[in-house]
């Protein structure tokens, strides 16, 4: 594996990859890299020819009281475990590399992402769907690979790669947990042991959730206020939002008919947690 | 040449040209060709190996009370005139070729769009970024051609390419104009024939603002006023703005020391004619 710090040099790249016929791989990631990206990684290798990963910590998206200065960052770390998996680039550009100039351009979702993350962090899918584009149109992927984790980032980028035409493939990946159910995140590191151990009530909370639809329970307010319940006993937990929607339009869901999304955002000390599970109403 | 209607028939057309290492040259047009367009597809024809010009009048970038509806249109004679300079491919998708689902993304051009075309027709730039964007992905050329008397266009064009990594080369072309000055536009066959003998009172009058910069005059408030008097003196004219300014940041410029851009919008009727040119200032 190498280490690209630019965009001519990747560039110069993924045109021989091209010329060779062959498919192109993504992985964008913020570093700090955990084995939720490994699965990533681990999945592009397996369907493409070759793996770029990236790794930016984007200001872009990052609000201004948010965590952009102190995000974690080990570049050793992170490739070592890019080299793991056999990805072949590791694309670490500076901030001037990617902003060589201040940006006037920007690439707005609209609707879906009036909600939920995008409601609580203003401007944050903005950036995301910036650079992402902007990675994208350097890369030139045939595939790029996300974490569902992020799902109204998967859904927000869909929409955009969509909506633009760009010629790539986006691939959603199961979120990957600790053993105890913690969803693996790059920000676990900011919490307090007892902060972390208060945390595993988000995923308790979705499991809770998810047995109560399938044992029938099709009103979303008696479903949200149990998953409020369970994670409001943790004392050092402030609660963002905790929301059932519809997963496509991320239009409010009262009932649950077909697939519902359960998606939380959990603040414990400094630290902005987020998950989401799938709520199957069973047949009627 | 063949006529595409299909983003999928294109993209495998394309994907032939680049698996032969050719370069793809790209013309978009809305259509009912002039020789403006002409001098842009013969630009592109010398400079890659093949070209594809579009022709798609673009819902996005029209106001509510815009021209879309009457936006003239001749397909049989723009087949004939791209054929004539063998050019590739004619693209002509339709409206729900492009927008098949309501479209939730765009791309935001700031701080240019504010002025000129931008105040004058709110939405208009946002339109064009987001339709040339979506174009630049499904013709995956190496160069695109547009011509100058848009100015403003191919600068929001030229930016929000840089600003997004877009891998393809703008190249604007000069403004082709009739034997008697009119600069070429498919709205000038809305003109009346007075309309459009006091028309040329826009071309008239960049002449007369060249002169008095070539003559030292510096001051851009004087050179301003002697235009808006040419045009005034037409009684159909109507002007929606003459405007000196930077033509990289397009900030006012109140002297001129380099290079300039008056740029004027003028209506005749309902006609709404734009023109423009660079005042260069003579040396000290």
């Amino acid at each position: 594996m190498i280490q690209v710090e630019t965009i001519q040099e990747l560039r110069s790249i993924v045109k021989r990859w091209k010329r060779e016929n062959k498919t192109v791989g993504f992985v964008p990631t913020m570093g700090y890299l955990h084995e939720g990206h490994r699965s990533l990684m681990e999945t592009a290798k397996k369907e493409t020819d070759h793996v770029i990963v990236s790794i930016f910590v984007n200001p872009l998206q990052f609000g201004p009281n948010e965590d952009y200065e102190k995000y974690p960052r080990n570049l050793q770390h992170d490739f070592q475990l890019a080299a793991s998996v056999s990805a072949d680039v590791l694309f670490t550009p500076t901030v001037s590399e990617m902003y060589p100039v201040p940006i006037q351009t920007s690439v707005e979702v609209k609707g879906i992402t009036d909600v939920m993350c995008g409601a609580s962090r203003p401007g944050h899918f903005s950036g995301v769907a910036t650079v992402v584009t902007k990675l994208f149109q350097i890369t030139q992927a045939d595939r790029a690979y996300f974490g569902q984790k992020d799902f109204q980032q998967v859904a927000v980028i869909k929409t955009m790669v969509r909506d633009l035409n760009i010629p790539i493939e986006i691939i959603p990946c199961p979120i990957v947990r600790e053993s105890d159910g913690l969803a693996l995140s790059s920000r676990n590191v900011y919490l307090s042991s007892e902060e972390r151990q208060q945390a595993l009530s988000l995923n308790k909370s979705l499991q809770l959730a998810q047995r109560m639809a399938g044992a029938g329970e099709r009103d979303a307010s008696t479903i949200r206020a149990a998953v409020l319940k369970q994670i409001q006993e943790q004392p050092l937990a402030r609660i963002d939002y905790v929301e059932i929607r519809d997963p496509e339009t991320f239009q409010s869901l009262t009932a649950l008919t077909g697939t519902g999304l359960l998606a939380l955002a959990v603040r414990f000390g400094n630290t902005r947690l987020i998950d989401n599970c799938l709520l199957e109403a069973p047949p009627l």
